[in-house]
């Protein structure tokens, strides 16, 4: 990997009132952009990335070296065609690519925060990303969007901004965390915090890094990106360079030795706490609560038009949840467009 | 923990080659009884445990001072009557509750196997249990049972023994271990080995257990017992004991603090090799490809009456899934009843 240091960032000046109390100001937000702001500034894009993901949506990854997340769908002539739109996304807080974060250093200690960083949300994520509309000098975004923990993320900024977007695209998203979710980002939460070398945080302190941990963390997660359906066609019970089972622990399977692998891939590029942190926000995020039980009223006075996506075969943000989403817009006489897709 | 050193077991003699190659004998098999063996000795039930279980069905387990792990189905006047019947349950090889495992002293060492124990399968640990019908002098079962891998060593029992069990009730079950099915084994077994005190299966010859690890194997097993609609009505976002979240890494909700439960009282109770060593008979169970992909030749010769018990909440082992036995119970001509439950 190479460094975070000359990647993109603001240092925000405004203080950030975090959800939990503390207040945070003097920080860093790092972010990518592609394409061009046009004269009217009215053609940005805000992307939110997921959990995992961060801001280089398209192109090569300068620290990773690898394809952005969000390739196939955003570039010249794509789905987010950037000869049109100006894209813009930022490192969430909490993240641990260049954003002010738990690898960050604590100004107060001058030592790395682990887990002595505040717990932050999704509204307080949603809050700092905010400060880059006036960095760039938008008054409305074109669009929000992004998919899972961004489709959260793009959900809190109408709710929190109502005239600040002229659409939104929230994918594969929900608007209260559930518990079947919680229990899977606790479970990859306590693989973490399991292994010796998390240090209870302060392992950047330490010449070890809780790498099997995060490993175990993220097969988890991978586990429930595919249908049991998708897995079965996918893999089967095809075996993995053999021609018989081999009566051990190594990988027989095909599907082992693709956990193992997104398993070992994931962590020279993450941050387990960060990873802790991040799956918090994701438990935390309650917009119903936000609005004592009536999701409508989170988007009553918007004006923003919404497209909903949702996976049919998608387990963990099921289309019933997106369809919840749709039902509180339609209350609150929203302009809503949904499709579902398989 | 009470000793196993006092609970019922036979040594069996008889040499047992399994399918790894490697031949075992003079191996202990731990058993419980339930009930009477009658005079024509015909209304014997042999019930099969599943992953987590052990041979103490019903009333206390002696060892743990628990619940046994079927009380509410089997007893005197409940579904399976022990006035009426004979119930056996041995321990699987591989187990830890007295059977023959990686726990117990590898003769040719005298130091415990560890994963010096050669892995097993469903077909050895059916083989090792049919010396169970010798010893009790025992010609023809009244019927095998068990649900989860407890279904497929009755399903293994049938394809084995056609004429020694005049009927079979494999309940939640399937003939084939799917790629997700695998993908969750291969989670827990991650989790057990990133654990430092694993010490590479050697555990028993140091002072460190691997708890942690086989905690969060556990933890990944419960997610799995509850569908996601069900998690959602037993906990959905409820607070542990406080009135609002506490922004930390504490067990906020009850959902986690259920799952840090689960899997600390497991580790009380189970050896974290015997969890790989089950997990991977699991895995390897395909009684399609043990048939040349034509499950009904598995029964073909049978007479056995056939329950199948399927619930179309279950995600691990679903309906489609047990549909698929009877389709191939139907076109051997076999003698099946199928009910699914919600």
């Amino acid at each position: 990997m190479n460094t975070t240091e000359n990647i993109k960032k603001i240092i925000v000046k405004k203080p950030l009132k975090l959800d939990c109390g503390k207040t945070i100001d003097n920080y860093p937000l790092s972010y990518e952009t592609y394409g061009n702001l046009n004269e009217k500034r009215d053609n940005a894009i805000l992307v939110f990335h997921a959990l995992s993901g961060d801001q280089f949506v398209t192109g090569t990854n300068p620290i990773t070296n690898k394809e952005g997340w969000w390739s196939y769908a955003v570039g010249p002539n794509k789905a987010i065609d950037t000869n049109k739109f100006f894209v813009i996304c930022a490192n969430v807080i909490g993240g641990c690519m260049g954003s002010y974060g738990p690898s960050s250093i604590d100004p107060t200690t001058n030592k790395v925060f682990g887990t002595n960083f505040p717990v932050i949300t999704i509204n307080d994520m949603v809050k700092a990303q905010y400060n880059l509309l006036d960095f760039f000098n938008i008054d409305k975004l074109f669009s929000v969007t992004g998919g899972s923990m961004g489709g959260m993320l793009a959900l809190q900024f109408v709710a929190n901004y109502p005239d600040k977007t002229k659409t939104a695209v929230p994918i594969a998203s929900t608007a209260s965390h559930s518990a079947q979710n919680i229990a899977l980002n606790e479970l990859g939460r306590q693989a973490i915090m399991a292994d010796q070398n998390w240090s209870k945080g302060d392992y950047l302190n330490t010449t070890f890094s809780p790498d099997k941990g995060l490993a175990v963390a993220r097969m988890a997660a991978h586990i429930t990106y595919l249908s049991k359906k998708g897995l079965q066609e996918k893999f089967g019970r095809k075996l993995q360079e053999r021609d018989d089972l081999k009566f051990g622990f190594d990988a027989d399977f095909q599907i082992e030795s693709y956990l193992r692998h997104q398993g070992s891939a994931f962590v020279d590029r993450f941050d387990a706490n960060s990873y802790l942190y991040i799956t918090r926000a994701m438990d935390y995020f309650d917009l119903i609560k936000q609005y004592n039980g009536n999701l409508s009223d989170a988007f009553k006075e918007s004006k923003t038009k919404f497209f909903i996506i949702s996976f049919t075969s998608d387990w963990l943000y099921p289309t019933s949840e997106n369809k919840e989403i749709v039902i509180a817009l339609n209350a609150a006489g929203a302009d809503v467009l949904r499709i579902n897709r398989k």
